[in-house]
């Protein structure tokens, strides 16, 4: 942030501002490049794959998605594991046929279970639910399915052998930077020729060909997200941000299994990692341990509306240290009422 | 910038970072509506029209125009006056049946020669065209067509009578922002529901009823747009940015219509007051025009490669001191070739 703050006024003693140089200059050409590259390096992906820095968030590849990797009268598969897989499939509802295989809210049924259609042109997961704290421990199917994932709230928190994937997008605004950038890995083969009838806007060979430049990006978002994607190769890469993320959500979930007053209600092996979500058995104590916790400077640990309860959210600017705060605020608390 | 560079360590002492705190928290609401209410009051955007903060820039709009403000089948006017009308225009070709009513690149055909189509849904046209530097004198037609306007270039920078337009767009990286934020600013009426067939997230619709945060918006470039609003209103508002730019830009076309050694191609009546273009009769002399406009720190005045020459922005963040800089350089060039 202390780098940030200095290209604000200053970028590397141009007398220009990073947010004012223009995005054709030598300047951003080499932030831009910097950037994949050091993305490319952190989750190995090959030449096979383009690397795109999009607007419009996750939410657009929801459209961009079925449009470009089927056409118009084909099935497409997604596995509803959650509210974030319901709006991918909501707005992909509009555009194709949508086939669901299985729904679930706090499990990921077992692939063995779902009712797979023969004729999909892709197959669409959710890695990590944010609402309700259900992550995908093992990305499925080795059955020649395309498999399409987003992964906004977990990418570079775990382990992700991108050649099992056709297409792979998340929102920057998770793990990796500011909003309004959202990063899509798809392989080559998948980009095809815009089509009539639908918007070249939403046409990732369009993208492609253009750098990730064919509408003005978003300078700042992306500047910021390859100094994020330098810190995390410094500091040990995505096998040490996985490590880290183990350790901070087995440290919550420990406190959540010895306890009489806290519970989940995900079952134990898809419970996320990246958000711990919990509630407390006595329901009219749920008020007081947010205001408890917000004495404590805990704050942020309020659950989705829709669900209720606390959520944590352990991305990877999340440090041990405030886990520990939390764990010690939570055991502390439990002791006090019971 | 030196708020936004305090900001972005601790915003208003929350201890958290203006790019992190959540575009769900009271913070960023506040920041979100204050931007809207200041933006309303330069424009005078009355209850009628909708203001929404998107991404994607005006290249998303190209699309989005004519999905929500046509169906399938209808036909849609364009206005082509230089290269971003021709963008727009390739846009909705993909779309609808796209009619254009006249073409030049160095002039606006006068509305009285236009072909016109008698069942259009809207007519397009490019308020500024920063390529060629040929702009939109005065905004045509009262025939009952709705009118939208591609503004990118000089909202802000002229007067507006909103109330003329069915639909105003404009990025915001030349006038308001940082890139990665487009203003829609729309008739309510306009504004249909979403259509089977057709991307729910291209829907404006969709958009307003989530307060422009269907998806995570970029934060920062809403932000500081907010601060730029606010900057104008004390400046004086949009008539001191429209006398600011007629000042600015009568010096340096002062200097092209007394010499003869600068030209330009575009006819008076229509030169741009924030892109102003010229070349040098003598073509040879432009890598030395560069050379020695860098040496006197002026820089960025090269013209866009399709048209050549030299291209001089005057968005309201370019001072008169820095007009008076380029016009003496001009002058004194001039006389050391003559």
């Amino acid at each position: 942030m202390l780098e940030v703050q200095r290209d604000l006024l200053d970028y590397q003693g141009s007398g220009t501002s990073v947010v004012e140089i223009s995005h054709r200059s030598p300047a951003f050409m080499d932030i831009a490049q910097r950037a994949e590259a050091s993305l490319r390096r952190l989750l190995n992906v090959s030449e096979d794959y383009l690397v795109l820095f999009l607007q419009g968030g996750a939410t657009l590849q929801f459209a961009m998605v079925p449009l470009n990797l089927s056409v118009q009268g084909e099935t497409v598969e997604y596995l509803d594991t959650g509210l974030w897989s319901q709006k991918a499939i909501s707005e992909a509802s509009y555009l194709r046929n949508v086939h669901v295989v299985a729904s679930s809210t706090d499990s990921v049924p077992d692939a063995s279970t779902w009712d797979r259609s023969s004729n999909s042109q892709y197959l669409h997961i959710t890695s990590n639910e944010t609402i309700s704290g259900v992550q995908i421990p093992d990305y499925p199917l080795d059955d020649g399915v395309t498999l399409v994932a987003d992964m906004t709230s977990d990418i570079l928190t775990r382990h992700l052998d991108i050649d099992k994937f056709g297409l792979v997008y998340a929102g920057t605004q998770k793990n990796m930077g500011p909003s309004g950038v959202s990063i899509v890995i798809v392989r080559k083969d998948l980009c095809r020729e815009p089509r009539q009838g639908e918007p070249l806007y939403l046409n990732y060979r369009i993208h492609a060909e253009n750098d990730s430049m064919y509408n003005t990006p978003n300078t700042f978002a992306w500047y910021v997200s390859g100094l994020v994607f330098d810190w995390l190769l410094y500091e040990g890469g995505v096998a040490e941000m996985q490590r880290r993320c183990e350790e901070k959500s087995r440290k919550i979930y420990r406190v959540i299994n010895d306890s009489s007053l806290y519970f989940s209600t995900v079952e134990p092996a898809f419970r996320s990692k990246v958000n711990v979500t919990f509630s407390i058995r006595d329901e009219s104590l749920t008020d007081k341990f947010l205001t408890k916790a917000a004495e404590a400077n805990i704050v942020n640990i309020k659950g989705h509306r829709k669900v209720g309860g606390f959520r944590v959210s352990l991305y990877n600017g999340v440090t041990i240290e405030a886990v520990d705060a939390l764990v010690d605020f939570m055991e502390t608390f439990e002791r006090e009422i019971a």
